[in-house]
């Protein structure tokens, strides 16, 4: 079924290929492509979201990497200065996604453990081959995920989720989605809740699209629904993404997430956040040190085009919250759950990356 | 300063007169006006929220009493059947705010109290005036609601507020706006964050209009941005409106309004409702018998028109939700404030309604 969902991010050819990019701006009424041949259009595709969701920007980046390295000169003496400075662009494309640096220092550190003296070519398909791994890493982590996720959801359950953390955010399959997808290919019932998603709409636009290719039976609700649609009983679970998790697990992830935690507490609903280990930032001790992006007043007073409110009004529009551990039942990774939240147990699952 | 708010609502001429609506559908970019003659007029406004906010509703159903009477023979002994029969059609125009009902039997109270021997100009006169005084009772009222709950904010206070409870809402000034603008008026230094209250918009598009005519500092935000917001300790006070309170408080007011409480009440933040006493409904002993107003698909699925969500998609469109008296601060009517909420303080204030 996933196989219905087309592929967020590909790359076309060889060493002097292209990155191919679904322009989820678009979806779901256009599928449309947008072909990334350099590292200025891959940072425009991520900063104009049209890449979008943590680990696929990830991946994106470390093609982008690639994009660089094919007009740099990669002479043996400044092939690590080319390389650092072509990651420090795609590193200001956004601010949140923890994942973004991941894979571009992960890109760096194959630079350098590859000799002095490989020539341009091979450091080419060094990086290729790397971002090919990062890649295919991501498909399989999204499986994992699914696994270890699916045996927290009950055959019958509600399952309200945030934004989109599905196959479009990811390599595929995604990451709360995966641990729907994978509930409902073991044969549970479920009927998913998915959030709008203001002000960008990822959740109509993208999951309710997304779930509906795997037909997984969903109702989408606006975001302002969720606490009544708990009240009425009709959920027995949240599982969300996250753009960063800190050390002690504190989750940033999409704007309105940590409302809708609060909201699950209060209605003892279980909570999950759903991440591979790449999201995890173990510097950062608690989730007070996770940068938030602020994004455009026009994204939240324009709507296509047409104007919502009225001219002059002042607008906030951060793009994530942190969650505290503390409302988080279990943090889902590919390598199992982290449950209890706790630093401790984060650094047992995540401390060997 | 309110005069720079146009009216909602205003009666043009005498008995032959006609119902002038602001059209709240076309702001706040089109400040046009919907002309009422006839109780389907009426009714059409009020089912396509041309006319909205309960106390609004109100006043415009007592007039369309006086429009449907103008049509009608109102013979001595058919007059109460006619008039309940333009009454009952106007109960169908929205299920969920009581104001409706409210004024609707106290023009059919109004009209049985009359002698049999009035004569059908002499019975729209007095319709006329009643509705008329129901109009100019709830322009006091939201006064006096101002002047009980400014108390209720500090000096320096971000006060966020939800849907529109404003003059557009009622006769003039409001009844959650009200307590902003008294306190405004009285100097008090206030920021208001708005939300935008998804689907409708009735935050982006009403309520950031009022405000900023009446040079209230506010700042737009979307509805899963509150619990953020609060975090960052920016909001000392929430206030709403109510559509409906059942006898031991709990209060239906639009969607959004329940979960913000539990976010108020998990930041330690008060959570005040502003509602006249037309409000009540007192037959209700819990916020549980209150119907829930259920929308169409497309105001959800579609955004001034365009689609953003998948076709096909299920969606569920509750209008409004319930708010339980435990989460609320106090109720601030125009006899002043219930707090703490409970049955008892609701029945010493609104029990001669």
């Amino acid at each position: 079924m996933p196989a219905k969902v087309p592929l967020s991010v590909s790359w076309e050819g060889q060493e002097d290929g292209f990155l191919r990019l679904l322009d989820q701006t678009q979806l779901p009424l256009n599928e449309t492509y947008r072909d990334c041949r350099t590292v200025d259009d891959v940072w425009e595709a991520i900063r104009s979201l049209q890449v979008r969701g943590a680990p696929a920007i990830g991946i994106a980046a470390a093609y982008g990497i690639c994009l660089g390295a094919a007009a740099a000169p990669l002479a043996a003496e400044t092939r690590q200065t080319e390389l650092q400075a072509i990651a420090d662009r795609l590193a200001t494309s956004r601010p949140t996604a923890v994942n973004l640096f991941w894979a571009l220092d992960r890109q760096l550190d194959c630079a350098r453990a590859m000799s002095e003296s490989a020539s341009p070519a091979q450091v080419r398909t060094t990086l290729l081959a790397e971002a090919r791994r990062i890649h295919a890493d991501d498909r399989e982590s999204c499986h994992a995920i699914g696994r270890h996720g699916a045996t927290l959801l009950a055959d019958g359950s509600g399952v309200l989720t945030h934004c989109n953390a599905g196959g479009l955010a990811t390599a595929e399959y995604g990451t709360a989605l995966a641990v729907i997808y994978a509930a409902h290919e073991a044969g549970k019932q479920l009927h998913v809740y998915a959030d709008e998603t203001r002000p960008l709409l990822q959740g109509a636009r993208l999951t309710a699209w997304e779930l509906q290719r795997h037909g997984v039976p969903t109702t989408l609700i606006c975001d302002s629904m969720a606490a009544h649609v708990m009240k009425e009983g009709r959920v027995q679970a949240v599982v969300v993404g996250a753009d960063r998790i800190a050390a002690n697990g504190d989750a940033a992830n999409k704007i309105g997430t940590y409302g809708l935690a609060l909201l699950a507490h209060a209605h003892q609903i279980p909570f999950y956040v759903a991440a591979p280990c790449s999201t995890f930032d173990l510097s950062l001790p608690t989730g007070d040190g996770i940068p938030i992006e602020q994004r455009g007043a026009a994204e939240v007073a324009e709507f296509f085009g047409s104007r919502t409110a009225p001219p002059g009004i002042h607008v906030y529009n951060p793009a994530f919250d942190v969650t505290p551990a503390r409302y988080i039942r279990a943090i889902i990774t590919e390598r199992g759950l982290i449950q209890p939240v706790t630093a401790d147990h984060v650094r047992a699952v995540v401390g060997s990356n």
